[in-house]
């Protein structure tokens, strides 16, 4: 039994988020990732606005489903039309989802000066539709739009719009932030005055917005108040500031308040499931996301890793297991003996103890030089894999060279030259490029690329650069942090260096290497056996919309 | 008259997050940043940890603030020792600070298996440093670690803890949230307990992060409950998934519930202070931000923008010039008629009404291409200046090279050879350099260095790059920003092209114009009375800890 229903709208509501896309096919496979999560409720889209729709609404019909069912989204009928007239109506019933949510207004401001309805008219809109709707046999939600900012100036006609759409048979009304304008106790109030006034007849729901910070608070705080279906998106897509994050939401309701939402055993989904959505709407991890984020539960300040060795409880909120994730540990005040053997393990290199006493002499040395593994896993990993006599090179450099000039006609143009040596044959080559990362990056895939085609889906995602000011009397050193991603994963390498196009080279080849080490990358075909298949993801992507380090 | 305080603690905090460095001289810029905005409390560090630290509270001493108070951060008193035996508090204390804040334990799981503390001991820990810091003229906050979880497990002792350090002195007991566990109603529940205990006697602070997605609505929670002081930082920065978010606390608790936190009119600071602080850190402003960001107030779906039009209530939760933003997505705070002008004459330049109106379009331009002229006071003045007809070139550029060549035995060289004209004379220079911008830096200065001696004085204190992923479907663009000092003023600069080189050159030609430009630098000799003064003290500084920007 499900005490709190989660309904995701990441497929619609998530949609209006800057840059995001899906086809159809991507959308089926967001359903099954929420249906093997355990939500209850998956919105798919407005079935009347495109043929995409239309034929999403069919392929979803072909997916069976162990738990989610199915919402199509739509709006109450036109005004004057009879609702059996209205043809976004007409569609929204005939397409096969089973449950159909109506969004309709509730706000007398916003019937006054958008919609030019008057209030008795709105009543009826809500009426006829929701009937219409029970009548082809649909099961209804409806979505009270700007519910709150209508409670705030008339509360008693924004409860007769529920009132209404239950009493044609809505079985669930839900409360909608629209513009996030509301505060968790004010939301609390208004839901639990609207439970009291409907709560035996419907079940309540609740749809926010982020604008004040409050999207996950504010879900929590209706449930408090006795509302029993939260809706919002994945990652906390959409709109302005984004929806609700259903992924902060969950372990919340479930593991914090007690509520159950999802089967027990699925919970431990939630990690590789808000991955897996990024991935598809190519949208970069944050790391520092809550429950999910690579660093939600890594821990820098020396006392609190020495707390968290002692008992984890004192400073972790949950067990990072419980959602998926895993307690990792940052680098940079971390030359213990303890975690970096316990990133070995994680990483399944093979540290001995005199190994890991090397790699901690190592990492002193280099962050004493400027070097900050926090945000280069990959660089931490090889030099790991060194220590522990795993490492294999790529290739053997002989020398570089980069030229930018700047033209009297004030062109500029940059061009590198490089020579190595890949598996015993001696390669060189000249690229131009937009700058001399760039450059350097395009000269060296040439080369190395005959041999290693896959390293041509990686996209360096971020590139920065900081000048350091060492505290030790060694003067400054430049340090490069770089951020690539292959379409599945990403990591970070760092470079320090006197000279930003050396450090931006250290980076750039810790970047590709990590990707090389067949152990650590089981996707990639093995270095001896040129991979066959064509540009993935990533590699589409980049030529679409320009990998962002293409100009370093 | 304040209702609610505001206690800033990006500088130590905040600084837990990864990646996070700052230069003393760069937190001092935040301080004074936070002082313009009307904060009331600023935690600039911890004063034991290193001598960079202390050389930030000697600063601290020299900076006129009107409003901010600074604080130190310390421990109570190590066990066994007592508070004035105590190495760290006695840094504390005799740093120039007025408020210490001391943090100490509340949570019997944390003495047991963390600090090996009886409760007994702990108490008397809290009791003789409060004392201490009290008998030496400081102001003391409390911060009560884990008091959430105290609160759960034996809320008797956490209270104890709470009543100690009133009755030694505090004058404030902050409960901290430290792992981020605790849920809205939770944390109103405990806060309104502890008001009711001691809200006579102390004030009440807050302190939460961010790991359940809830840290803004926990510190409104705390305050909708009597807490009145709110502890956070600028956009939330700080360990794990971040600290409260003071960027989304101020204009809730002001705009929202009706509190005083900061005077009226510098709410609308807000935005640009945001801003300005994660250009410092090197951080990538969120566009999805709360308030502040660049989607914050803009629209998408067809319908959102009809409402706003018909009326901006039913698609805005507030008037985004309350706080700064603004409702078109690419205008930034300074691209108003209105600022260019205030701005024109705060920098004594004559810019009549059309110049102004050039100069808009020019910025508006500009930020378009990736600019972005909130640290870029410079480039900025440069701009009006052009338009205003008051620009005087240093040099006109014929043409540059740069090469970096990296050689077999591992050695790294960079050499710049500059072709400039300067008043008339042409010069072709050859510099060597640790990096292609420190040579570009060295070629130009010896070039132009023979008739403006004076600019030889310039040291560039930092140098920060950053890749855009331009919306606008133009491609991605390197960003430098370039800190300059001449030992009496720092001012910043911005270059932005595809090509890094590029980007750095045109930041570093606009450092060493605005430097030229003699009716801004009253220091400097007019430019055709060559200076004979000696190296001043930028430059015995750049002699003594090495220029940071010498090495890109």
């Amino acid at each position: 039994m499900t005490d709190v229903q989660l309904y995701d709208t990441t497929l619609r509501d998530g949609m209006q988020g800057g840059g995001m896309s899906l086809s159809a096919a991507e959308k089926v496979r967001v359903v099954k990732a929420l249906d093997r999560l355990g939500i209850g409720f998956v919105e798919a889209g407005f079935p009347s606005s495109n043929p995409k729709e239309a034929e999403l609404f069919r392929l979803l019909t072909e997916v069976e489903l162990e738990r989610t069912l199915v919402c199509a989204f739509g709006m109450t009928r036109r005004r004057g039309l009879a609702a059996e007239d209205d043809p976004a109506l007409r569609d929204l019933v005939s397409c096969a989802a089973p449950v159909v949510t109506l969004v309709g207004k509730t706000w007398a401001l916003h019937l006054d000066k958008v919609t030019r309805t008057s209030p008795e008219e709105n009543l009826a809109m809500i009426v006829d539709s929701v009937n219409f709707a029970r009548a082809e046999g649909k099961r209804v939600v409806y979505d009270a739009e700007h519910f709150f900012d209508a409670w705030r100036d008339d509360r008693g006609y924004a409860l007769e719009c529920l009132r209404a759409a239950v009493a044609a048979g809505a079985e669930n009304v839900t409360l909608c932030d629209t513009n996030g304008s509301t505060l968790p106790t004010q939301v609390a109030e208004a839901t639990a005055a609207v439970v009291a006034e409907l709560g035996e007849r419907a079940e309540v729901g609740i749809h926010t917005h982020n604008d004040a910070e409050c999207g996950v608070a504010n879900s929590l705080a209706a449930v408090e108040a006795g509302a029993r279906m939260v809706q919002g998106t994945i990652n906390g897509y959409g709109e302005r500031c984004g929806n609700a994050n259903l992924v902060s939401i969950l372990p919340a309701l479930q593991l914090k308040l007690g509520y159950d939402c999802v089967p027990a055993d699925r919970l431990r989904l939630l990690t590789e499931t808000a991955h897996f959505v990024d991935e598809l709407t190519n949208t970069v991890p944050d790391p520092d996301q809550p429950y999910v984020g690579r660093n939600a539960f890594a821990h820098k300040g020396g006392m609190h890793v020495a707390g968290v060795q002692a008992d984890a409880r004192t400073f972790e909120h949950l067990d990072p297991k419980l959602v998926g994730n895993s307690r990792d540990v940052l680098i940079s005040e971390l030359s213990g003996r303890g975690s970096v053997l316990s990133r070995a393990q994680g990483a399944g290199i093979d540290l001995d103890a005199d190994a890991a006493k090397r790699a901690v002499e190592r990492i002193k040395e280099r962050e004493h030089r400027g070097y900050h593994y926090e945000a280069a896993d990959a660089s931490f990993e090889l030099l790991l894999r060194r220590e522990a006599g795993e490492y294999q090179s790529l290739f053997r450099l002989e020398s570089f060279r980069v030229i930018t000039e700047k033209r009297a006609d004030g062109h500029v143009e940059t061009e590198a030259t490089i020579k190595i040596w890949v598996e015993g044959r001696r390669y060189v080559r000249t690229a131009e490029g937009n700058g001399p990362v760039n450059a350097l990056d395009r000269a060296l895939r040439d080369a190395i690329g005959e041999l290693h085609p896959h390293l041509a889906d990686i996209e360096l995602v971020d590139y920065k650069v900081r000048i350091l000011d060492s505290d030790q009397g060694t003067g400054a050193v430049t340090r490069v942090l770089l951020d690539s991603y292959d379409g599945h994963e990403s990591w970070g390498s760092i470079g320090v260096s006197e000279n930003i196009i050396e450090a931006s080279w250290e980076a750039l080849v810790d970047s590709l290497e990590y990707a090389f080490q067949p152990s650590r990358r089981p996707a990639a075909p093995p270095r001896d056996e040129p991979a066959t298949k064509g540009p993935g993801p990533a590699a589409a992507t980049r030529g679409a919309a320009g990998s962002v380090a293409d100009r370093a």
